[in-house]
């Protein structure tokens, strides 16, 4: 591990016990039968457990998206031509993808990262080039990345974290692009598991039966070839994964070392959320799962993680879209802590004035 | 029957079926995987059947709030004293209650309407008074309303939906507050779906154990001491409701008449819900289950109206607070189909071009 990492990794604290108890004795104080908004109460207290902050601002948000290719599409596991990669990239920069319309309704901006697209893209004022590679060499015939390369990839993540929070930003949710990434992440997913592929594995962006069987032989097969050592999260990500989910563990780690909130996306970011948390077991405090995910790996991590998504709208587009749909959710939250009345201020009776 | 009441079930016409499949091939033809979005996909080309447009701009929205009293209260079977409805009313005029934060993150406004409450209430700007009665009778001890009571609260809901149409208002979400109601409407679906008040009954805001018992119990004694012919909703309405409750059913119906999406909140509306579409089952084509409450008989309620809640929240309050939330998902359907790129405009190879 690279001293950058270690640092990142050992500056993560636990959430802050103290912001927690005071944000659940002020929600029980507001006009509002106790607990009576149900998870919307539990986030308002987690949000202040990992921020320390009872009542806050409304946040400011981006969607940090990182885009990678993936040298497994060789063995046709995705509906999708791996072209589809960049040209998706040209549209998130043009504003017409899912995550541009749903992120501007949230009030997001969103920050696209070319960690290792298959293809050279142009300059743009929401674009940051960071290639690592053009696209991962096929996970099926070989490690996917050099350790080196996957710790390059964490540290990117790093600094677009940095970068994000010299803006002011003070949620970050992860997104991503990268034809073939479900099957990286199924790998990942399977091994950190203890699971066989065809219990992680998922139809992706629209597979048929064959090919979902298909992918679950690849998967087998790359696990059998590479044979990482699962008590070494790094050495699994890099010979499975894809420059994007290493970039995303490392979204992942630098917003928990920083106290913000992150907002989890889907399988790909779960599968990321898996390596952050072999790699530092607390930074689990900092992680909001939005939504799960259609793809049957999502909801495994997910248990594993002992994360309860917010919502469960049978998603499974990725870029981002049901974290930016949950980040709804969390300004809900903190407006509760910050706005509503208490009883004493409202006049209103509480049940612990009547019992 | 009202003449009133009939014109409007009369005129409730089903959803728009071209409307439907115009958005679905709109919807397959955006920058995605097909289906991809799942249940936001759905919630678009519900949304078009319902108003009749694919397209359309961002809905101005309203809660209708509406508020009574019960009788039952006599009973024990609340939490909190009576005296909190009224004083939750001046706390939502004031603006310090959760509907009116989560409301204001959604962009809509509340309408208040005290249809009976057991206090004199001041004049306000944002509180249309339509007292039926200074709260209803005690179920427990005979019928709650009479069926002409039960029908003028009806037709004042109309009257609701219409003052917000005149203002521009084309999402409707349904709110309530009065002590007691659940029980009320535990009532009303245990008659209505067949099943003994044991299963259908809740907490509400907060009973123990014992209370809880003792609330099933109330409501097997109403059941069969009114005995409402169940063939009969507003029978069954008038001798087990409240007028928030039947001034609900008008606001769905009357929403419904006019093609506006309803946004339903949780179990007092289910149960104003579950009367509305026995009185005319096609306006459960314009409700849209906002979440899916802890109270046990929502769920129930929800699977006969065979609507699947957007959200799971544990949500138990009311106010609407659920069906605010769930705005945000509305938002983002129609986003969807209003901003997004197709794979032609956007120049990306669409899964159909490749196979």
């Amino acid at each position: 591990m690279t001293q950058g990492i270690a640092d990142v990794v050992e500056s993560i604290a636990p959430a802050d016990c103290d912001a927690m108890r005071e944000a659940r004795e002020r929600l029980d104080a507001l006009t509002k039968p106790r607990g009576s908004l149900g998870r919307l109460e539990e986030l308002a207290v987690q949000l202040a457990g990992m921020t320390g902050r009872v009542r806050q601002r409304m946040p400011s948000k981006a969607v940090i998206l990182m885009a990678g290719d993936h040298g497994v599409v060789e063995e046709d596991v995705s509906a999708f031509p791996q072209s589809v990669t960049a040209q998706m990239v040209k549209n998130f920069l043009a504003g017409g993808a899912a995550i541009n319309v749903l992120a501007k309704n949230a009030g997001a901006r969103v920050t696209v990262v070319d960690v290792g697209v298959a293809a050279d893209l142009a300059q743009h004022r929401d674009l940051v080039i960071r290639k690592v590679g053009y696209g991962t060499a096929n996970l099926a015939a070989g490690p996917a990345m050099t350790v080196e390369e996957a710790m390059q990839a964490i540290e990117i993540g790093f600094s677009c974290v940095d970068q994000e929070l010299a803006r002011g930003v003070d949620l970050i949710a992860t997104g991503e692009m990268g034809i073939g990434n479900t099957t990286a992440s199924s790998a990942i997913a399977s091994v950190l598991l203890g699971r066989p592929p065809s219990e992680v594995v998922g139809r992706g962006t629209g597979l048929d039966e064959a090919q979902l069987s298909e992918k679950a032989n690849v998967i087998e097969r790359a696990i059998s070839l590479n044979s990482p050592d699962l008590c070494d999260p790094m050495e699994v990500l890099a010979k499975l994964g894809g420059y994007e989910i290493a970039g995303l563990a490392g979204v992942i780690l630098r917003a928990a070392s920083e106290q913000l909130p992150i907002l989890l996306d889907g399988f790909i970011t779960g599968a990321a959320a898996l390596v952050a948390a072999r790699l530092c077991p607390t930074a689990i405090e900092y992680m909001i799962a939005s939504h799960c995910s259609a793809e049957p790996g999502h909801r495994l991590v997910l248990e594993e993680l002992r994360l309860k998504p917010l919502l469960d709208l049978d998603l499974r587009l990725g870029e981002g879209t049901g974290a930016a749909l949950a980040m709804h959710l969390v300004d809900g939250a903190l407006a509760i802590l910050n706005e509503m009345a208490t009883f004493e201020e409202a006049g209103v009776a509480n049940r612990a004035d009547y019992a």
